[in-house]
């Protein structure tokens, strides 16, 4: 029935006040109500419909997601939105678009490299949309590596401009967004030559298009790069291949706040510190790792609704069956994903702050944190992207065959999600800067205090020594001894492969050699990060009732769970023994109970709204099996009894008349 | 170039007969011969061309899917194709259709649970193809719960008739491929009631469709369930949904074999042995695991080649760039892929033996070895299963950005692929009727002799007590050491688990709260299956130079690798040392140099066509850039420059004119 909540009982059983919870999620009363009020705006508005989104085919796909960024500019500016309620909003849309880049690389990288004159004129243009614009980066042949490049930017004196050129295939622009069909302009990455010579790679402002009829310009070859993954999902985006055939542009509109070419065409450097460029990047993998736990978060969503809602098995005297989330195997599963968004959503509000601290102090030149705070970030981006990857294919598959439809909303939530895993640099390339500095670090311990999240390695020589003195499964319920178990596990871990590296000759073929330990270094620091951050988390004050006693349990789910599945590093390194390892393995089963009764109150309170989800497995009301019958029937492959086809190719094979028909 | 050979300096560096391998791959020279053929006959034919699959809209992908189902069984006719051809060519078509329901189950279902009559009449004209047939089972509400199946079959003895009839909404029929636009007939489960009296679930063939002109009959309510997860993939097939509005079909449409329903309404039960079912069971299981070893070697063979053709970093003096599967990152992900597609591919050798094992002993009414095969063919569907699952997006990953692309074959692969985890019994469930038989071996083990891949627990009184005796990484290369320690773990956590339980005063309750860990007992245990099988078959004769060493590697890496992601459990239970341990992961890494060489001849022993594959990344010739340039040329959605919606919701903006656009 329309209206009813069948999962009232499950929200009755709440033991903390799930709008204080709200709040805490949101991370201030401020930032629930504007998203709140966004949600709810793109949810009531037709305009915004998503459901049949996975059946468009392409073209008709792309031409509804240029409607929607349409109708989107066009609240904006009626709605005065600001651009916090803007962004919002194109989150809340939660159809990836050419404007995402406008807005994300484009507008920010003019920002960020651009002089004082080329911000004066393009940021304007840019704002009011008067000119579209992708970040053209990637090639066919290159991605994580940027120094490989091979577009070229030759500089002509005689004419004052940039030859821009694709001298080889490999050297195709490939992958951009946006820039596949709409971008009229883009900022492209090429290698700058001076007079034959080699000035490394920089960004160059290239029109793509005719303003007036879009029409690629002289010397542009430009189209999409085909279908992607999965139904709707990142299809809507055109994302491009682009060749240049020696495309001319003026002098300035090379990107020259840090290094300029001078009409004589001599290059120089400005006095901008090039650190700033990795100012940019905190501020790009924090808002990679807010995405992180706004996905993971649907996913656990429709996940924990469906696991109340689903019953199998254990039903007794002909009773109900039993709800799936009351399996302690769907438990151990689900839960510990929830707490990782939980987590994640803390870890995340740190690097914001962690953003605004370093940008303050780049402003003050002081560089002193930015290599600790630049593979922190590169870390935690690797972590919560694969774990969030990871996570919702879980959750997928913990709603059973019913996970595959695409009416559950997992299949396109995953689809749209993974490449987070490979943008912004691959996240196994990403653990391996960490390990870098994590190996820097312990070398130069002697006479350089580590800083940052990397201060606990000031106690090495305590934490290689110390033991685990937990006794009992309560003894786990302990902040001290959880953080004490994860620093000594990463210190110990870091300490023994910069040992085996300095057996090495070469340090870079030890590196090569023992990467892929090294990236379990990283993980193994990473994970300390998120756990040390949630604990501090729970420090502060957090209103409502049973609000921080509820986030204490996941705190407590999250840090053990990875303790057992982890298990392997902590016992190598002799810190736990296999007794108090089985203790933190009993005491997770003990707050798997505590989270039962809160579960489905603790995904309400990410107040993601249906429209959001998409998902009819992860529906607000818990109505599920009659709007999947209805789905099924309303899907237009119904409309006829007898499919198209049928009478070609079925009935003469029935009728034994395959010899005749027309195949 | 067309015509040239991009990865022949690879096959130049293998150090094995790559034919010889084939044939070892295929399991026999006459097996090889026989895909081999009709391999190529499906790649060479353009009626099956499956490229373009993904980009059809579905009523068009499902109406090619039904021409080449046609195109397929005229060759089958035409060609007098044997059985095992015929099962083949289906397996090289690639993609999911009603036939496979007809052959796989439909028949089966017959042969098994039909009397001799029911075989006399409905075998010729399924064979013929003059009936299509699904397999109804699974409902709106119930899928691994077989006895909570809601559509009821009610004797009327009146009419000697059964009323099939659907009582509630989650009783409608949900799933069953084939079901929802072509079937004619269906095996439907239902409840019996004679009587008023509840009689368990049996099979009752039901017609459908009218065989005229394919409406559904009177009484029936059918259609398709909607799309499913991926472009192409799982969509070419009808899962359907289906109603029984009092449906009567004749009393001899139960299936009879095994229950009998009289004239007068009576229930009888035959003597025909209800452990056949089991029987089934281990035959439906060993295919599944075949088709793990066909679909992790697809992906692996496209992540190998391509991670040969990619290049990145590592470039010196101008040179080219490294190939990515020379990181050892990469090797640690991408060669325990390749080394678990030949380890699942022996396992399921050996199932296929057990299968012929278990059969003949039914035959003689030796049920003795029932359990336990039903015990470890459940496991190894689930192991096998979980892994080609987590592998095929592993090895998507392992290939970047243009991994995400529907040119690379891995998305759709991916999509394919992923019910394999669901159906047929959900992996955990599968891990916890494995785990409750290893629980009951272990409880027995006082008096009843373990047997099969359980009979190392005849000397758990050593493998309890006996410690690893490995001193150096090569001691590692050591089959006796490697299945020692498989077997002293898996030991060690069932007897744990086992007297854990025993502390329980409801033993039920027990199973349920122990039940996570329970499921690592018995993925411990599996592990120990597939690493002795593949030892086993190393200790067979293996033609060919090269061959068996290469192997021999393959199976040091499979072990290894478990080992070390999973030494918690082996650090745990006090088998091996942290430094054991330790040397296990050095010998990995050296193994990881000895299979580098060989790693592309390794996948072209697979003998994978291109057809097959699907996959620009994973060409044969490694032609990979020029022909995704061409590919993304050829795409429809580049038939134009400017795309639909461009001049209606694009232009407005630029041109600041969007109040007055419609929108």
């Amino acid at each position: 029935m329309e209206g009813v909540d069948y999962l009232s009982d499950e929200r009755n059983k709440a033991q903390f006040d799930v709008d204080a919870m709200k709040v805490a999620w949101a991370g201030s009363r401020e930032a629930f109500e504007v998203s709140d009020r966004i949600a709810k705006l793109v949810a009531n508005d037709p305009a915004f419909e998503k459901f049949s989104r996975p059946m468009l085919g392409r073209k008709e796909l792309f031409k509804s997601t240029l409607r929607k960024a349409a109708h989107a500019w066009k609240l904006i500016i009626d709605l005065r939105l600001s651009e916090e309620e803007a962004t919002l909003l194109r989150h809340y849309i939660d159809e990836p678009a050419y404007t995402d880049l406008q807005w994300e690389m484009f507008i920010p990288a003019i920002e960020g490299q651009g002089t004082e004159e080329q911000k004066r004129k393009w940021l304007p243009l840019a704002r009011k949309m008067q000119v579209i614009g992708c970040y053209a980066q990637t090639e066919l042949g290159h991605g994580s590596n940027v120094q490989g490049l091979e577009t070229t930017a030759t500089f002509d004196p005689q004419s004052d401009a940039f030859v821009i050129n694709s001298p080889t295939l490999t050297s195709s622009k490939w992958w951009p967004g946006g820039m596949g069909k709409v971008s009229t302009h883009g900022i492209v990455y090429a290698r700058l030559i001076l007079d034959g010579q080699f000035h490394g790679v920089h960004g160059f402002i290239v029109q793509l298009r005719n303003l007036e009829n879009h029409s690629p310009v002289p010397g542009i070859t430009v189209g999409d790069i085909g279908l992607k993954f999965g139904n709707g999902a990142y299809n809507t985006m055109d994302n491009g291949v682009l060749r240049f055939d020696h495309v001319r542009i003026p002098r300035n509109q090379m990107l020259m706040r840090v290094s300029q070419v001078t009409k004589e065409g001599k290059f120089v450097q400005s006095d901008v510190p090039r650190q700033l460029i990795y100012g940019t990047m905190v501020y790009v993998r924090q808002k990679i790792v807010a995405n992180a736990f706004k996905a993971l978060s649907r996913a656990v969503c429709i996940a924990t609704r469906y696991s109340a809602v689903r019953r199998q098995f254990g039903s007794r005297n002909g009773g109900p069956e039993t709800q799936v989330i009351d399996y302690k195997t769907q438990q151990s599963r689900l839960f510990p994903l929830l707490a990782s968004a939980y987590a994640f959503r803390f870890v995340s509000e740190w690097l914001k702050w962690l953003y605004t601290d370093v940008k303050q102090r780049l402003e003050a030149n002081d560089f002193s944190t930015l290599p600790e705070a630049h593979a922190c970030t590169a870390g935690l981006k690797s972590l919560t992207t694969a774990a969030t990857a990871d996570g919702i294919e879980e959750c997928r598959k913990l709603c059973g065959g019913h996970g595959y439809l695409v009416s559950s909303g997992l299949p396109e939530l995953l689809a749209v999600y993974v490449p987070a895993c490979t943008y912004e640099g691959d996240n196994v390339v990403m653990m391996l800067q960490v390990a870098r500095f994590l190996v820097k670090t312990v070398s130069e311990l002697g006479y350089k205090q580590p800083v940052g999240t990397t201060a606990y390695m000031r106690r090495v020589a305590a934490l290689m020594q110390s033991n685990c003195t937990v006794k009992t499964a309560e003894d786990w319920l302990n902040p001290g001894a959880i953080v004490e178990a994860f620093e000594s596990r990463s210190a110990r871990m870091a300490v023994a492969c910069a040992q085996r590296l300095t057996m090495f000759e070469n340090p870079e073929e030890g590196f090569a050699e023992l990467s892929a330990d090294l990236v379990e270094v990283s993980l193994a620091h990473c994970q300390l990060i998120v756990v040390s951050k949630f604990i501090e988390k729970l420090q502060q004050q957090i209103h409502g009732n049973g609000v921080k006693q509820s986030l204490e349990v996941l705190c407590y789910v999250y840090a053990l769970f990875l303790l057992h599945k982890h298990r392997g590093d902590f016992l190598a390194t002799g810190y736990l023994t296999p007794k108090q390892a089985s203790l933190a393995n009993d005491q997770l089963r003990i707050l798997y109970s505590k989270v039962r009764p809160n579960a489905i109150a603790l995904v309400d309170s990410f107040n993601h709204t249906d429209h959001l989800l998409s998902s009819i497995l992860g529906r607000y009301d818990g109505n599920v099996y009659p709007k999947l019958y209805e789905a099924a029937f309303k899907d237009p492959f119904n409309d006829s009894d007898v499919a198209d086809g049928v009478h070609q190719y079925v009935q003469p094979i029935l009728k034994q008349e395959l010899q005749a028909a027309k195949l």
